[in-house]
């Protein structure tokens, strides 16, 4: 049996600002131009002055269509037909479904059974296969690699791909053209494929700009990789936040971004987290889930803002999401 | 003692269209340009094109302040300093408590005591004295007649008001402009006061625009009032309906104006209003309240879009609101 397609052979291979404009070039006619909103009250409350890129109103309920769309548009037409596969907390496997129907190929999303109702839903409401699996990441791979094997599809890995970052990366080029003149842009890191497309473009497109991570601490290989200068994985046993999508640890490849480009990474607790959300919800009307509260909690209960060393810094925040179970509220 | 300043003398005094155009130039300083957003999903579960105007991203978190700001901003400078008041399920509370807050003015806001805990808030947080009452129509204006005798603050009512009604009819003025050619508009119907703003600038401003309203069930003496050509009120006991902005009755003036302008008024019940709420914080993200909700379960369990009896007909939506108390969702 020949090796199965898969992610780009070098493992460090990074996308640069070209490949991210192709990237918008290629995902424009499929995608969302979300709006950017502010909010007096969060400008208020922060001392800065924010911009949010409302991705929880992308199509698919998050940023994750902007990476999945452009690599499943990246195939070629022999590969494409054989369909793809991933393995996803739901907003990948929702992206790329999404993908996938726009290509007319066939997909297979592999989800742990604990994932929220509402994306297991949208998962196949969007035509694709749900192949359930176990709560770990090994459980979750185990699943994506079998699927490969059996049906020669292309796995599509959430974030450690080159494809996907460039299209995360478009999220930033979208909003600078709204706002040009940040100051710092704050970002959710889970497997950092978002964080390591923002940081990418922002390199070459806005060098001045401060690209700012944050994770929960329950959920903080990042800080702690970056700290040490090398990659930690999460300790063992399962990853507790409530911000279920910042859950996959960091790649090699996408923790050479961030070790590179970032400018900080703050950590939450889970309480600001749920009361950043809570706040999002109240005062800006907005559903956003918790892994998108993760940078309000960061602008609300860390220093961040302060540090800058700007009075009234203008930061851009990118709200990632807003796919929630509403039966299954974190303040219920 | 002298008469308590209140409502203008005549009781069935209606704003005309340049009323209305005088109430937008007067409050545009002070309110949002609101967003007009559509949904892909919304449209395709009704056989619609709709235009959603995002009143929940309105100052206040409701369109109330439109009618509120212009009505105190209308007010002699002798009597504005004096102060208002008025009694109010919530919203125009608030509303009215950033409208004096605006021109420096005291404000006191009559309450019923089981309110959602986020109004209250939002009243008291604005600056206005909360004034507590039982849960009656009745029980509500004897309270705010005590604050108007004991102050000699004007009462500004919820609906049954001249300028309010204006100052509410001021957000059709903003969805025309975005989207000029609307075969119908949905409103929710409560007191009437923004039914009657958008059927009075419909009549001038778009004749052919059918202007819709929407009411519970569980509260529709509109729709016994307009069916029997005559004002008939809700039966005795608290009205009960999860729309909670919803509850008061017509009033002479805004029956009058439903009996002359509105298209149709159609009433939904509760089940169905739960149902559209939860759709459209699951697939729009928008956090819009009970009573906002109320037109989007019109369109999707009525049979309104049908007897248009026009292909695909182009609708707009008025969001009216999006203040909930997160901690008492109604599938929760």
């Amino acid at each position: 049996m020949s090796r199965p397609p898969g992610p780009s052979p070098d493992p460090t291979d990074l996308p640069d600002l070209a490949a991210i404009r192709r990237a918008a070039e290629r995902i424009a006619p499929h995608v969302h131009r979300t709006p950017v909103v502010t909010s007096a009250t969060l400008d208020r409350l922060t001392g800065a002055r924010l911009w949010f890129l409302c991705e929880n109103f992308q199509r698919g309920g998050a940023f994750k269509v902007r990476g999945a769309t452009n690599a499943v548009l990246s195939l070629a037409e022999e590969v494409a037909r054989r369909g793809v596969a991933t393995h996803s907390s739901g907003n990948h496997g929702a992206a790329l479904a999404l993908a996938a129907r726009l290509r007319g190929v066939p997909a297979w999303v592999v989800m742990p059974e604990d994932a929220p109702r509402v994306k297991r839903e949208a998962v196949a409401g969007y035509g694709a296969e749900v192949v359930p699996c176990g709560p770990t990441a090994a459980d979750r791979e185990a699943a994506a690699r079998r699927v490969v094997e059996e049906t020669g599809a292309t796995l599509v890995h959430p974030y450690d791909d080159r494809r996907v970052i460039a299209g995360q990366g478009t999220a930033l080029l979208d909003l600078l053209a709204a706002v040009p003149d940040l100051d710092a842009v704050v970002v959710p890191v889970g497997g950092g494929g978002l964080a390591s497309g923002t940081a990418l473009a922002a390199a070459e497109a806005a060098p001045r700009l401060r690209v700012i991570g944050a994770e929960p601490a329950a959920a903080d290989d990042a800080a702690r990789s970056l700290a040490a200068g090398q990659r930690l994985g999460h300790p063992p046993g399962p990853v507790a936040t409530v911000a279920d999508g910042l859950k996959a640890p960091l790649s090699e490849r996408t923790f050479q971004a961030l070790q590179s480009h970032l400018h900080r990474l703050v950590t939450v607790g889970e309480g600001d987290i749920v009361a950043a959300m809570r706040l999002v919800w109240e005062r800006m009307k907005l559903v956003v889930e918790p892994s998108a509260s993760v940078v309000v909690a960061a602008l609300l209960a860390t220093d961040l803002v302060a540090a800058l060393g700007i009075p009234e810094p203008r930061i851009g925040v990118i709200l990632s999401g807003g796919n929630v179970d509403l039966d299954r509220l974190p303040w219920g």
